[in-house]
């Protein structure tokens, strides 16, 4: 197991923090894993939403170091028969539902194992039916990162029934893209499910337009940072929102110094079209 | 003092994040202790509510490792002449106020030494009238942490001088429980105030009926997980809202994939009353 | 550099915690430097304010152990020309954009060196124009917490050119003080922006009188700590605002178990009057 010498342990729910439930979860870690370093990625994961998780694990993953092991708990079906699963792919251990929250990871990464944790050796001694996160995941998690090996933890299976969620945000076809938001961030910055690597033209094209149709707005103009103007200097317009590369790697709308989810009246799933170089197509 | 190799420091407040207070105080125990590991119960409880407060840390304190020190901040009293106490009950060392935090605790473990913590060498040297968390209990907490024997904390006190709150959070007289909502998670699931092991006879009784009588509401559904269908499936109606055994080792309210207190427009100490199997009592 | 042997790395931004973000920061931290102690400050400043930024670090950087590196981002101007900087003032290190945040501490600390934190050696290897908190300021700052010399970051730089903001938070003419609301913290206490150096006769005047002349609200009560009452006894009327001395450092006003904020209709940046002794100015 290639790690750092401090094991981290980064966790992600839906669970808030008002409930005392991640500080539990963290006490269990501890205590198998004394010498974690322990992170939050997040905790504010609309309740129950799969597809919102996967996709802000997918855009985190990456910059913690090798060895990471995440512990992922947006889990509608808990206390059913869904499978606890631990992956192994690219440099980091996922521990979680198999419900979909690692569709990206499996898309993105080589997968080395994957194995049903269900081994009650390395559960709570006392199982619930409604905190899996406590009972199950966090004790698989920190076993990992005190080195124990995936073997050990349940049987392994082939990557292949692992559950999965749509992956395709955005479709395009010659200049035409249709996509939803899938992000509303702290600012009020509407990330759209437009990758940047889908657009390459997304800046060099002479003109484009991003369209929500329920809204009848239309966004034309473009920046490359916040703060820009649009002659290219520093001195925006404060009161127009505008398209940006995110650096989640995602096509943004925003608005400088202001909230473009609520100037737009724009949230989380709202459709949209961006057309590129709307000349060649019209 | 039993404790890992790197102590755990686990805080608790109603300070929320928003001040920067936790982070301060998180500040000063890495001067006293620098190896200690952190970790957050919750800093959400509801500003000044020992009784929620209370309630959230008895949820909690089990799972920690042994050794740990809870720092509990719930201190309306700040600044007053209410006592400043650190006790070691249980695996476990607890310093507040003496307003009544540790009364689970207290009723729950072995009591092995209470002591004052009014020595001035183990505070800050400045010393607040309204910010005790950062200025004595934080530092004391620390000391502890580090290996300070309470002795040297400020004199031992009789138990049973300690300020307690009410326990009794639910009555049963035969079939019939009264009892209130004691918290409302994350999910909008009503926790009630009925201890798990009041109830055996849940889920064995041929029937149940809660109730909530100033909203009129009654409900008999049971479910063992929340994805549980009526049949004991898991395609569980999503509408209804159904009995069930949190976590916590509470009797639950709560809906599929919805928000159960927003639905029944019930919240924190509203009152109910349960009845186990109803054709035994009418 | 003087440490102790695991470095703090605190952070403080205008992110919030929903996005992922801060844990991100957090991985790219612990990949530079695996035995970093990380603590959150805060990040739940308001977006962009970066005077509510400055004063809240203000409040909070003498409580953390020498040699903490302080990464602060509230960056209106990421991805522009604004500069990254890193400052050692005092017995700390802070890294952020050159835009105001360390204002306070500037005037503060003895500053030791600023340099421009311009070597991409010290950055992530791509560097978004929207996210340098974590491509530069979170790379740069735990470098500095494993040890790297300041100048090895980019040239150093006269502390002069550093932006600062007006830290004249309020004007004492005789009796008369002039201020403005600096922040509102989680109970909803008002603390203005009155250092209590500057009133040192605030509890010794025979009468005091503060008005919100926006709001026609003149409160004359003072108060040692939050549930003293009229008479210095522990029964402190509930319904009346009064005058005391904030664990920042500033004069507040508060409600006893309540939310003086929300009675009074008074937020961030009002405008207020304190007048210590009234009868010697009228």
């Amino acid at each position: 197991m290639s790690q750092s010498f401090r094991p981290v342990i980064a966790f992600m729910t839906d669970f808030g923090t008002g409930d005392g439930d991640v500080g539990v979860m963290k006490g269990v870690a501890l205590g198998i894993t004394p010498d974690a370093q322990i992170v939050d990625i997040t905790h504010d994961i609309a309740p129950q939403n799969v597809a919102s998780a996967a996709w802000i694990l997918a855009t985190a993953y990456r910059y913690f170091p090798k060895g990471t092991v995440y512990i992922c708990v947006v889990d509608p079906g808990v206390g059913s028969t869904r499978r606890a699963v631990t992956v192994h792919a690219g440099d980091w251990y996922f521990v979680g539902p198999d419900n979909g929250l690692f569709s990206y990871v499996l898309a993105q990464q080589p997968v080395h194992e994957v194995v049903v944790a269900s081994n009650p050796n390395y559960h709570l001694r006392q199982v619930s039916s409604t905190f899996h996160g406590r009972d199950i995941f966090t004790p698989v998690g920190a076993h990992i990162a005190r080195g124990t090996a995936l073997a050990e933890l349940g049987p392994r299976v082939d990557p292949a029934t692992l559950r999965r969620i749509d992956l395709e945000l955005a479709r395009r076809e010659g200049a035409r893209i249709e996509a939803r938001i899938v992000h509303v961030d702290n600012f009020g910055n509407l990330i759209t499910g437009i990758p940047l690597s889908m657009v390459p033209d997304l800046f060099s094209s002479p003109s484009v337009r991003l369209t929500f149709p329920e809204r009848q707005i239309t966004i034309a103009e473009r920046r490359r940072f916040f703060s820009e103007g649009p002659d290219g200097s520093e001195s925006g317009d404060e009161t127009q929102p505008f398209i940006y590369g995110d650096s989640s790697g995602y096509v943004g709308v925003a608005l400088r110094n202001g909230n473009a989810a609520r100037l737009l009246g724009v949230g989380y799933n709202a459709a949209l079209t961006l057309i590129i170089d709307p000349q060649r197509i019209v």
